[in-house]
C-alpha cells in the first residue's frame, strides 16, 4: 500500500510518500516540499500548490492520502492557509477517487514516536529510524509529511481498515471520481499527440 | 464587465453573476447557491463546492471573480470550511487566468447601503433595489454573493481599476493560465466527441 503524506502549507506543503507491507515494515519512497511565492497572489499560491500536489499524487499513485488535520485554535496568523493547503490536497486526491485519512499531530507524535507530546526532533530521529534514511529527512515540513503517511500506516486500527476518521469514498462515488480522472488523463494525451 | 461574486461556505457556498456597464450601471445575471452534503465526507464536500463553482464560472467567464475575505478570528465552527471554499474559488478562477478580488463583510455592507454595520435586511433590500429585482434575493448566501459583486463594481476606487486589495496576474501569468485552460477545454471537446 502507498500511502502519500501531506504537511498542509500556503508557502511550504510537505508531501511525504511511502510503502506499507503487510508486515508493517515500512520503506521510505520520496519526499519532497511544495512551495509557493509569498510575493505572489493568494490565488496564483493556491493554484502553486495545488498543480503540486496533484503532481505528485499523479507520479505515486497512493493508495490513500493522509492529511494533517487542522484546528481553528491553531496558529491565527497561519491557519487559514494552512486549510486552505489542506482542503486543495484534499480536493487533488478526491477529484483521482483516493480516500483521504486525516490524523492531528498529536496522532502522529503518538504513532511514530510512542509519545503525543514529542519534541519535533524526536519524531525526526524516528522517522529516520524507521524509514532506515542516512540522515534526518530535512525541512520540518519534510519530516512532517512523512510522520504523516507513517502514523497512518502504524495508528492502532491498522493501515488496511478504515478507521473512525477515515474518509471513504462509497463505491459508486470512487468509480464515478476515477472515471472523471482517467477522462481527465485522456484528455491530456490527446493534447500532447 | 461581468463579475462573480462568492459568498464562501463549504455547505452553501453563494454563486451571484451581475453586469457592470461603464456608467456604473448594474444588472443582475444570475444567482445560485452550490450546495454540499453535511453527511458526506469532508473531501467529497470540497470536490462538490469546486465542481459547482469552476461550472459557474465556465458558465459566466466573469472578467473578475469578487469573494469575501475570511477571517481566522470569524466562527471558530465554521471559519476553515469557509477559508477552504474561498480557496477554491480562487482556484478555480486562478486555474482559468481570471483575476482574483478579496473583500471584507464590512467594505460590502458600506459599498451597498454607504453603512458598514448595516444589518443583513438592509444589504438584501439594496441589492434587490439597484438590480431592480421583483423580490429580495434568498437564501442569505444568494444575496450576499450578490453584494460582493456588486461591492466590487461600486468601491471608491470603480469598477475597472485595480485596487490595493485586488490581485492581479502579470500578463505572462495570465496567458499561460488562459493557455492551460483552454488546452483542458479542448481536451474536454475531445473527450465528449
Amino acid at each position: 500500500m502507498i500511502i502519500c503524506g501531506v504537511d498542509p502549507g500556503l508557502t511550504r506543503c510537505g508531501v511525504g510518500v511511502i510503502e506499507a507491507r503487510a508486515s508493517r515494515q515500512l520503506s521510505f519512497v520520496h519526499v519532497d516540499v511544495v512551495r509557493s511565492d509569498p510575493e505572489q497572489s493568494q490565488d496564483l499560491r493556491l493554484l502553486t500548490i495545488y498543480n503540486g500536489l496533484a503532481e505528485k499524487i499523479d507520479q505515486f499513485s497512493p493508495d490513500v492520502v493522509s492529511i494533517e488535520r487542522v484546528f481553528a485554535q491553531a496558529n491565527r496568523n497561519t491557519v487559514l492557509g494552512t486549510a486552505q493547503a489542506a482542503g486543495l490536497a484534499m480536493l487533488a486526491a478526491a477529484q483521482r477517487g483516493i480516500p483521504v485519512a486525516l490524523h492531528t499531530p498529536t496522532e502522529v507524535k503518538l504513532a511514530v514516536t510512542g509519545n503525543g507530546q514529542a519534541e519535533k526532533i524526536q519524531v525526526e530521529r524516528m522517522v529516520a529510524r524507521i524509514l532506515r534514511l542516512d540522515r534526518l529527512p530535512k525541512p520540518a515540513d519534510a519530516a512532517d509529511a512523512l510522520a504523516q503517511a507513517m502514523c497512518h500506516a502504524l495508528r492502532p486500527s491498522g493501515a488496511l481498515q478504515g478507521g473512525e476518521r477515515e474518509q471513504h469514498l462509497t463505491q459508486a462515488q470512487r468509480q464515478w471520481a476515477q472515471a472523471q480522472h482517467s477522462n481527465r488523463r485522456r484528455g491530456s494525451v490527446q493534447r500532447d499527440m
